[in-house]
């Protein structure tokens, strides 16, 4: 495939990914994850209560909440709490976040509690919400060692963007890319099982079958380099010593 | 393929489809579509103003909202407009009714104007989402074509769910399969062309590339029937005589 | 009285008015009003619980909520769950239909449930708070009998406009009507009982009692039609065989 | 009428009404007035403006808002700014405020600019919507005398609440009264011109057509004393000093 | 100090201050504070509970709301009810308020009951928030005596505005002087205890230490004779006799 | 003075205060300021115009957001944007932070032009206003300085909290010192000019004048610290190498 990308990557090629646990000391975990120039706070919470519909079942549940600060991008955006409300795509994403990790835990061995997960992208250059799943899955997964809770994790769920660029399908678009590209998609993998989520639109033209069929094959190839980064952030020393 | 699906329909059945042009008199065009016993209202109107980031380019714009009637669903849902503000679903279901529906127009050849969709669903068994976008497809040609614009449709769209019911891939879930499935997929496609939109969500298991593959088969075959039903629905006599 | 109408009608005459019950199945009870052009979706639901301020008292409510379609309108109207709120018309409205239709019940024999009635116009053409409380009180009728709940049930109400049309005092305004009118009235009656509610308006120059006088005995004559009208509905063929 | 009333009044006893011009000096104009313990601040401003709908067309408008201080009721009130909206039933009072004052300017005169009216409770005792458009009318003659504007102020328009209670119809019900009455109406009318707005509610029983016509006959009585009342505040001797 | 103040008082001299009890019969004790040309009502009330957080802790809680009528400037303010929210300034406002008042009680002997604080302006010229806090503490005093709840009082709190106007600091500024001043400070003191809030800001310099010293001075000379005035409120005569 | 403060630091002594530029791309300038564990992102944006109070009139502005991740909190604090407003600390202290910032820039030098500044919490320790302020002037300078806005940038501000600990005066309170304070107090200055605000409160006891001294001059001691942290932030090589 002859190609070149705005970020000189081969079209299969991951930006340099990078995740960091332990950023911050308040959360119950919290982690930084770096897509290139895309950077995401990651955090998980848990408290003792689960959503009124859950009450009494004995199982328990996991929510996520989505928010870029209002430096995170080069024309600033509009900060969220000011104007009163979440726009759309923030709600659309959160929600994206939320169903996606529901797919690590068990929350039927969680008891009655609720893992609260944060993302908040401090700096944007495209791919933030699977950055977002991608950091979050490990942060969940640290936070439950760190309490101790076992049984609940479930496996690795990560997430990469794909796309057409000037008609080829490439893997992990930045906001350059993104931006001329005529097909963007979300594809959500949980590690040996398969497709959590596909989110794909067409920004120009349809896309054909087999434009889509190589898109979902980039996408399995980049979520699984993902899950080894995922396994390695979770041995990683200087966390360990901490 | 061996399944007893709750609506009795083989798994690549479309539920009884009908297309009514001229609901009401009050909108530009307005349709009733129904699929099995969802009920969608799908209205068309134009005005001759774009939203601000398009002023000044020679271009349209095509917009969605979408809405249920309290009264639409066996047990009462709260109605939005009371509560002050639109569900993380309604969002996301208008969003990607706009996104789908601004595919089915050419916006370069429609001037400063903006085609106003609204879907309002009077009656849900499933599947609102793609009943809108298909009938509104049909109520966007309708204006247009009464309001005299030529050149500005462009094909048709519709858009069909699918599913893994009791681990079979089938066609078209109505409530009660939807809320057993475990995965839910919403295809939009454009005829001739190709995919417009993919929003598959895994609600159970994750699902495997080759499940993957018979969804998206079963999504081109039912949008193909679709594209014949808005057809015929555009040609209904007691619509040409009215 | 000498006078031409925009409509044609003589000056106290109705426009054709139909009520047909079960017009969607999801609600207790569903029923589509027309007055002329002017359709209302009413529905009746039922919970079997109480606001707040009547717990532990061992009596039920009603209350109202009312709607009308961005596409009701020949220019659209603006989707008040989009906009954030309801509007102060909507507002005075559906406070006047529940006011109204907590005439046709005895609340002290509906236990602590609660009757919720939506309203919601698909097609608007003057008169669509009379229409909806005249419709409203079919649903309720409907759903309690449906229910099988006996004694609740305490007779007709009704509500037509009457206004002041080119110096006349004239029933039931239609839009172009009710835009030119000086005068604008909305009546609730009761059968055998009396006056439930009266809103009138002076929109142009207050008016004389002896205007009033007549517009009131118009009213009586209107609502007394719709009685009858509300009574047959219930003994309607189809409906029964359902 | 044999009847006694809480306020120990005759049925068509007017409670001591009080209007006192240039209560603050912050206003175009200010007047208190009391209905009894109603107490109501009823201000006019001016600004050099008319509402979108109105730009360009070379006549003037007048628009009212309507508060109450939480600490105007026995059991405090929760404040409106606090809650982030105002009640139905606040909105539905100002704009009967509006529409009623409207009628005692003739807008065409006015030029291009608003007339603001703010009535704020400082003490309520059942008739707050009554004393508010009394006073405010004052306001509105005195704003327009003090910024010298002629040939607007169309005359006196004054409000009273009628009602039923033991099943005698009685004038200007305070709220003890109001509390007990089975039907509510309050009546706006203009001096020498007629009835401006009617609104009437059955709390219990519907009522007939004679109470009715009592009714109204009260409310025509009860407006014609307030008309002196207002005349006189006009040429209040403090005042025209200052 | 040789200053020619707008207002020509000298540099140290407060306003006419006048304190009335019983301006209103609704709440539990109202209040009217006037400091020159600015009015406000202060109301007090008690209920009998607490705020989530304290519940069970067998401690009471004092809390404060502020407000401005539209008409209580020369150019009218919006409404925030209407507008939908609490500008900054008004928050700020009743959280110092609530805080200051906090200190002249003592909730460990009020049991779980709540004191809720109204200030409403019907005149602003300058100073509202502190004859807000010095009016509201003789109307919470007021309130449990009346209430005949004893031990809880703790002391008179008073606050007043500094300046420094024409390099000059002054004391108890009106709109005139705040306007021009080029540091604007609010003091709230404790009788006999000392300071409970300071905030200054300085409007154009910043200002050296000797200034705030000064100011300061003043500040303590002017609470001094506050709390004087608060005292004698409570033995005013006409109010014993009530 | 004897005391033994929980994070073991003499009465006079800061944390460790670190300052780097540079902190993330997207923003004009991006600092990163920590007080000990207190970690604050501050940008500053630049948008070529200003608020309409201002336009027209040839003077640039400069206004201030301030917000805390969820996770920036050992127990999570809820996220404002979900909650649809911020809440009333959040507002005062953004209001805090542009106050005192626009002393730090000469705004009729900077022409339309608006400094957007947004300070945003990733761990808070206490002293969260404090460092947004001392590190947000750091962002400003340096937005200056990288545009080449020269003649606009006038002096260092910075804030330091000072309170009372068991009975001492001490400097820059963590939030183990601050839960626990009796007094609490934000002091901002300007370098060589004095004091820009000053936000004390009695959490506990009123205080004495001559606390109020102590903390006074331990709040110049500790701002006059910060002022050469600034600089030295501002010549920091790997800076001037990017």
């Amino acid at each position: 495939m002859n190609i070149s990308r705005p970020s000189r990557r081969v079209y299969d090629e991951l930006r340099k990914v990078s995740i960091s646990r332990n950023f911050t000391e308040s959360a119950a975990a919290s982690v930084l994850i770096e897509f290139g120039k895309t950077k995401v706070i990651c955090a998980a919470s848990l408290r003792n209560s689960v959503p009124r519909f859950l009450q009494g079942k004995n199982v328990g549940w996991l929510t996520a909440e989505y928010g870029m600060l209002p430096s995170a991008t080069s024309e600033r955006t509009e900060r969220e709490a000011a104007a009163g409300k979440q726009t759309g795509r923030t709600i659309e994403i959160q929600r994206l976040i939320g169903r996606s990790l529901r797919q690590c835990v068990n929350l039927n061995r969680l008891g009655e509690r609720t893992i609260q997960v944060d993302c908040d992208v401090i700096q944007a250059d495209g791919g933030t919400r699977t950055a977002s799943i991608t950091g979050a899955c490990v942060a969940v997964c640290d936070a439950l060692r760190k309490r101790n809770i076992q049984g609940v994790f479930d496996g690795w769920v990560s997430a990469i963007s794909v796309g057409i660029y000037a008609g080829v399908p490439i893997l992990d678009l930045d906001y350059a890319e993104d931006f001329k590209a005529s097909t963007d998609m979300n594809v959500v993998c949980k590690q040996n099982k398969g497709f959590v989520e596909i989110q794909g639109t067409a920004e120009a033209e349809p896309f054909p079958r087999k434009d889509l069929d190589e898109l979902l094959r980039l996408a399995e190839l980049g979520t699984s380099r993902l899950y080894e980064l995922q396994e390695e952030a979770m041995v990683d020393r200087s966390a360990l010593e901490e």
